[in-house]
């Protein structure tokens, strides 16, 4: 069979538990991912039952439309696991046992105690002049076929559905058997992580730079960050190159850099705040009364946390706001506990307390019950107490329940890296006539 | 067009953020469970880019192999979304401005204080002849074709992407519109949901009981529960109805009763415990140090827990501990703050601090780092303390920090359910094998 290169792929993904909502599809997004990185677009993700005409009859309808056809799932040990056999008798390449696999499986048995019966073997059989792909951490072994179909080249690769098994042997075992035949214009792909300002905004600002013709943008919306991806050609010349540079760092400005707070890395805003806080020293305690403990579980969910993160009070009533925390009932009485000054107090209280070097607290009406007029559902307030300022900010964000306390805890985690990078604190208080929302889509920030 | 029962479905989700990875395709998943309650079978979920050919070319795929088709997404107000376009020239049925549907457009701009543009227009473009299926929470409407494709009557029918619109329009409309064509023959599916067994154990227990024939049982391990679903056609005699009965009266016996929190019901855990509190009338109080809060946040998900929910310590560093919860230094020395006793006064301090009626203590070592060999990492303890009782049980569940984290919740609401319940505390201490393992996969449960 005369190989070409890859273009395009698709994926078919076999098991009736993706066809009776037992689980999402996920593979098939992870694939998309790992494609578009080297070049080649997935067409299509189409799922089936695991029976012989059906898989036979999905694979033809993908063979006839792209390059590459990954099959997921059906690889296991059980008579219902059908993928080998339906694919071996599509392309007319009777099963084999293969003896190097049929070994290597027996030894996995061994190793992990358990016994290896009659059934295990339909694991090593492979169509005759497929290539094994070996599983480094499961029984399913995956292989791939180079076929020719109405007179084009194909390639089609047999994996298991097991979402880590899957991954790791396209990445260490199909990719690598292909590299010869990925293309050599690969993209690359550069994004901005933000959190602060809403998606229409970001929008507005990145479209007013003119981009160049290389780049595609994107935007996606993954509750409560807004990310902005550039993806471009890699094998482009150096002043192209250039001019690319040159508008990341237009766009980076026109965004506002200190509404990044990633680029270019997987690293999520409370690894972030993490990060800063164990190379600044200082230590952290909270007190929580909308969130009950939310700010505390983000702030540690990291090992090694215990080197900042003192610990904190789940301040949910108003005796306890009171009596743990020291603010004055009057304060209570004259303000209520979702206010500017509770907020505030709250901070100074627990950090005074626990004797932390910043403190965080956060009250608010999370709702959906609660909310009065002046007090609308979605009104929060973030206090912030070091050894030389106190103050607290107000917020709007009239969202459910689950929403608005995950956000609630975003603005304390984003207050604090904006602390420790020395960077304005933005707060929002969307809806509020009162406000100045020119600027930003949201006003600037006022310490109460 | 003649019309006939569905008996089988498949979706077309269109949308390039499906192709790059951007997200996976969750409509899917929840149509098939949707289609499956209604005697329908999802026979395929296919994706494709937004684009003309693709979009037709997929249609036709699926209208040669199922009664409805189901296509998601593109149906936006931008040039890129052709979902109508593309049905419209396949069928042969050209765009129509519906009238209805634009005076409705116009009047949900205007009360959501937006400007209605002309591209907005294209919301109210409808195949001549089709019929309009209502959006009611957002712009893009939905519609259904009825066609012939080579000479089978076949449904179609269009709706937007976006999951909540999806769904909704999905049971409030276009189910209602067909509710003739549904076969009559439906499945019941009734489901166990349970907390404290692994599934190997829950499987053996259910697998010891002989199932009628007409009943399919179905594990899905839904980290931290394990859900038990049967499902039976509902076109029954009534001795056949009475035998499945029978056995889920004796598959609820061989789980044990204590270990389903929810039968036939989506209340997960914390809400199931949410109830229990209110009902009761008592009060509680946590403290909380490898969770950080993790415990108060699942405790507040849902209004009104203000009624039950005092508040808490988030006691991470050992100072707090003593300082704030009162746990004797020497207790801490001697035992360290992994403990039975370290979580036991955790339980009684933060519970006298408090007032609360009851309190649960968490600590443990969640890892990766911190682990040894007599508390390795996924060691905890759970404190718990009434007017009456104080205890502490020990856990061992050796996985990720994550895992541990959100386990170990589940744990101590689980102890909260089945106090409020009388129902015995059970205690998981996998791998060690000082502890009767025998009955449950976990040994029974132990007061320290």
């Amino acid at each position: 069979v005369t190989q070409k290169l890859i273009l395009n792929a698709t994926i078919l993904s076999i098991g009736s538990e993706l066809l009776s909502g037992e689980i999402a599809d996920t593979n098939a997004a992870w694939l998309a991912d790992a494609l578009l990185e080297r070049g080649i677009l997935l067409r299509h993700a189409l799922s089936c039952d695991d029976q012989f005409p059906q898989i036979q009859d999905a694979a033809t309808f993908l063979l006839e439309r792209s390059d590459l056809v990954i099959v997921s799932g059906g690889l296991g040990p059980t008579d219902d696991d059908l993928t080998r056999e339906a694919l071996a008798q599509l392309f007319n390449m009777p099963l084999e046992m293969h003896h190097g696999l049929l070994d290597s499986l027996k030894q996995l048995f061994q190793s992990r105690g358990r016994t290896f019966v009659k059934n295990n073997e339909r694991q090593a059989l492979i169509p005759r002049g497929a290539e094994v792909i070996p599983n480094p951490i499961g029984t399913a072994a995956g292989f791939m076929i180079s076929v020719e179909y109405a007179g084009k080249p194909r390639l089609v690769a047999a994996l298991p559905g097991v979402p880590k098994e899957f991954k790791i042997m396209l990445n260490l075992g199909l990719f690598k058997s292909i590299e010869h035949l990925l293309p050599e214009s690969t993209y690359k792909r550069s994004f901005f992580r933000t959190f602060g300002l809403p998606e229409s905004v970001i929008g507005q600002r990145v479209a007013a730079v003119p981009a160049p013709p290389e780049v595609s943008v994107a935007y996606r919306a993954h509750f409560p960050e807004v990310q902005v991806k550039l993806r471009y050609p890699t094998n482009l010349n150096s002043e192209v190159t250039r001019n690319i540079e040159k508008y990341t760092a237009k766009i980076r400005e026109a965004i506002g850099a200190d509404y990044i707070f990633s680029e270019n890395s997987k690293v999520p805003l409370n690894e972030v705040v993490h990060n800063l806080l164990v190379k600044s020293s200082k230590t952290i305690s909270v007190a929580e009364s909308c969130t009950a403990g939310g700010l505390g579980a983000a702030l540690t969910e990291l090992s090694g946390s215990s080197n900042f993160f003192l610990g904190g009070i789940q301040s949910y009533s108003n005796q306890i706001k009171n009596k743990l925390l020291g603010v004055p009932q009057k304060t209570l009485d004259t303000y209520g506990a979702v206010s500017a000054e509770c907020a505030e107090q709250m901070a100074r209280g627990v950090r005074k307390k626990l004797g932390s070097d910043i403190a965080l607290s956060i009250t608010g009406i999370a709702g959906p019950e609660g909310g009065t007029p002046e007090k609308p559902v979605g009104t929060f307030y973030i206090g912030f107490a070091t050894a030389t300022e106190n103050g607290a900010y107000r917020y709007f964000y009239p969202q459910s329940r689950d929403m608005v306390r995950t956000y609630s805890i975003w603005c304390a985690l984003d207050i604090l890296r904006r602390y420790l990078l020395e960077l304005p604190v933005v707060v929002k208080v969307r809806y509020d006539t009162n406000q100045d929302d020119s600027q930003n889509g949201y006003p600037k920030a006022k310490s109460v």
